[in-house]
């Protein structure tokens, strides 16, 4: 059965490089069909592929599935041998946990540091409100290492959905110039280490598409 | 093992209500502990059982889980004869699909019409960025109606997470006199006359606690 991930600009979408560093990780191969946003038409052009009119949205065959957390879900399921979820049930709760946390959450620095891989802005003014975030993030990735990263340099050792779901986040940091300490430093350095992570990065240097609202 | 949930107030905690509902709908027998949100000490309180500082957790065993959406997938998991999900593969990725937007999404109709399970303010004014989160949400039911709610009166039919994920609405569309179609109100009907439902909608009415920021 074909599947095909459908995705915004690499640039910017953060949502899409959940699912697509997801699946890339855990070896699932897919098609890949990428709509830039926010420009005239991308709405229309979204809307054929996605009931939510946003991307992410996956096809696999005769279903459609959107929003990047139940993508991952679906694809867990799907492909109960691709480990997009840890193994151990409390590593999984605790994965969960951090992914669904962050899918609800850190709206100002989702708002104030919106996704821009290729740019880099040394000294960005951090809101004290970012810097809340910031600060859950990093305990977050340090509780999960400590706990559960023992086998590897990802959150829970292995490479798992959780390290797709922080990924935008890690290009966010590098963009915005953001200090944190050498423990997640070293995290950062593993993700952008990761080979489907540079290829995505690569990519969205390479992409034409310039959004104005969204280069402060 | 022991299932406790712990929980926020009844008459305010949006998101405590939907792992509550999705448990108690499908039958899922746990222990119950409420903390008072947004008063003095209620952090401490809660950080002494969930490490984001925020309701809802649950704590299974040794296990803890937080965030409404982790705790549900936790839950459907761990019993797996619950039926917190449809049982059909393109159902499940369905139902997965709107639980995740809106879990993610409806941002201003979340900050505008806090859920506050007892008031009602006819005629409340709805601002234009609600209108399209109540318009959005309306083609969800009717869409998710429409496909998959042969079997019963809830969106897929039987009672299943999704309508617990969309009962905070459901609250919120009546205390603050929001406009729907005749079908919609129809499946505000079939949540409001769940007893479980009424069983919280009645311990939100015997709750002593108000939070002012919350009552317009
Ligand atoms: N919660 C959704 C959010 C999706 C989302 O907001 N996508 C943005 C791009 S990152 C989008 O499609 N915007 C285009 C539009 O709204 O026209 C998810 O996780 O997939
Ligand atoms: N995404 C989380 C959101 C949890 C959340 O924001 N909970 C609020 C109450 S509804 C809370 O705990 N507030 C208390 C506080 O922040 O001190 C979930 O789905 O569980």
């Amino acid at each position: 059965m074909t599947l095909t991930l459908i995705i915004g600009n690499k640039n910017y979408s953060s949502w899409s490089l959940r699912p697509w560093l997801a699946l890339k990780g855990a070896g699932i191969g897919f098609d890949e069909v990428v709509i830039p946003i926010y420009i005239e038409g991308s709405r229309e052009q979204i809307l054929q592929h996605s009931p939510s009119g946003k991307v992410p949205a996956l096809r696999h065959g005769e279903i459609t599935v959107w929003d990047s957390l139940a993508i991952i879900e679906y694809a867990a399921e799907a492909f109960p041998d691709a480990a997009i979820w840890p193994a151990g049930r409390e590593a999984r709760a605790w994965a969960r946990s951090i992914c669904a946390e962050m899918h609800s959450g850190f709206v100002p620095l989702r708002k104030q540091m919106t996704m821009n891989v290729r740019r880099r802005i040394p000294g960005f003014p951090v809101a004290e409100d970012v810097a809340e975030n910031v600060a859950r993030i990093e305990t977050i990735w340090s509780e999960t290492r400590r706990r559960f990263g023992e086998g590897g340099p990802f959150l829970l050792g292995s490479f798992s959905a959780a390290d797709a779901f922080y990924a935008p986040v890690v290009t966010r940091f590098v963009t915005y110039d953001v200090q944190v300490s050498a423990e997640s430093r070293a995290y950062m350095d593993a993700i952008l280490g990761h080979p489907d992570m540079r290829d995505w990065c690569r990519s969205a240097a390479e992409e034409s598409w310039t959004l104005p609202q969204f280069e402060v």
